[in-house]
């Protein structure tokens, strides 16, 4: 079960210290240690501990901070949790897929992976949203979806339990090496400015094109090699662009 | 759904009126709805109204019983949940193996059925444990064992939803039209023009890239949205490219 330890349940904003304590327990339950809390309104707090009832280590080494962006750095894979029912073109995992699939990429990448909880009332920003690669949904109710921050963390934590313990511990022959978020990043932006250049994209009207490429990438969970291909091409079609500019009027 | 309005859960002496809440709470995110209670210790109670967070209504139809003989009445066929590792002579069912022999006996008999959990120190007695017809244990971690009443009832609540779903088997619901394969071929010949007009492809030496392209969008899954997005990038590259071509020398 140590590929539980590569996990980092990052909190986002927690309104209710007793969401922190209670989240802390659900993970100790299910073999998880590792968490991050971005911003909690009032932390540390003797309703967490209180909560925690016990896994109180686990709130001793969590570690805060003022961002998703700075808790996500040095992971190696975020998966962002979702009550909505609708994303544009987000892959959406169920609680076991999910699963399956952080203990996949455990596998395959270096450092430890994220599993990212919203706001109690508001969830994730589409900017946080933005930031992982993968997006779980847990199925509720469809008359009622007001699933405590806690239980969702159990649900997960749950999960990723049944999933390791049923792993029979043979890795696969041929892992090649993803992707890092930073590496992506610098593609988005790239991709960015390449479009920008072409005239395919304008920085003023941006609407959903970059989320729907973002996206689209990110489903396809890209390999280092196959990144540093599209990025040759990107390279190869700002050369020509700005070759033409050069020689001749703009349209 | 209606397969989980024949399931009680019932909540035998519990300490804390907020574990009732948050219990309800746990219930209705996951379509559960009928509750009895075995003589709690503070019902009614605000805590337990505010921790239900809008699932009152399954408080105030939750019954409340003097001992579980009265709560079972009525009840075709009950499983008691358990932390305890071992006991004798009982079949242990894990939570998914107890959310499908539910939904079966549920198919069989006449009449609810019912998931018996305990104190939230002690458990169920040796006397309850023996009113129940099977036993359910949720595996947690050996070193912490100690998962909140709220969060059993959320686990257990969970397996039964995705064991009915998975009985019904309803298609999701926003399902967008994937590119069909000869939408893909007619992507893949314009990239191959695309790239060669941008001198990043010679056909002469195709090598590998085209393969690692396919391979790549193969394993989206590309929308047909998403495919018609890269259609007119790779109009708008081509675009440019010809352009430069009658403006301007080549290298």
């Amino acid at each position: 079960m140590e590929r539980l330890d590569d996990v980092i349940v990052v909190l986002v904003e927690t309104s209710h210290p007793g969401n922190i304590g209670a989240s802390a327990r659900a993970m100790k339950t299910m073999g998880l240690r590792r968490m991050r809390l971005v911003a909690p309104k009032r932390y540390p707090c003797a309703e967490a501990t209180e909560r925690a009832a016990g896994a109180d280590d686990i709130l001793h080494e969590a570690e805060v901070f003022e961002s998703l962006d700075e808790a996500l750095v040095g992971t190696a894979w975020a998966v962002a949790t979702s009550a909505r029912e609708r994303h544009l073109d987000w892959p959406v995992l169920d609680p076991q897929g999910c699963a399956e699939t952080v203990l996949a990429r455990s596998r395959e990448v270096d450092g430890p992976l994220a599993l990212v909880f919203g706001r109690e009332r508001s969830g994730l920003t589409n900017d946080e949203l933005d930031k992982c690669q993968a997006l779980v949904r847990i199925p509720t109710a469809q008359s009622y979806r007001s699933l405590n921050l806690a239980a969702a963390v159990q649900l997960l934590s749950y999960e990723l339990r049944k999933a390791a313990l049923g792993e029979t511990a043979v890795p696969p022959a041929d892992v090649r090496p993803l992707a890092t978020p930073d590496e992506l990043e610098g593609l988005y932006g790239h991709l960015e400015r390449a479009l920008t250049v072409i005239g395919y994209f304008d920085p003023s009207k941006p609407r959903l094109l970059m989320r729907r490429l973002r996206r689209l990438f990110a489903r396809a969970a890209l390999e280092r090699s196959e990144l540093n291909i599209l990025r040759g091409i990107l390279a190869a079609v700002e050369g020509r662009a700005s070759d033409r500019k050069q020689t001749g009027p703009d349209r």
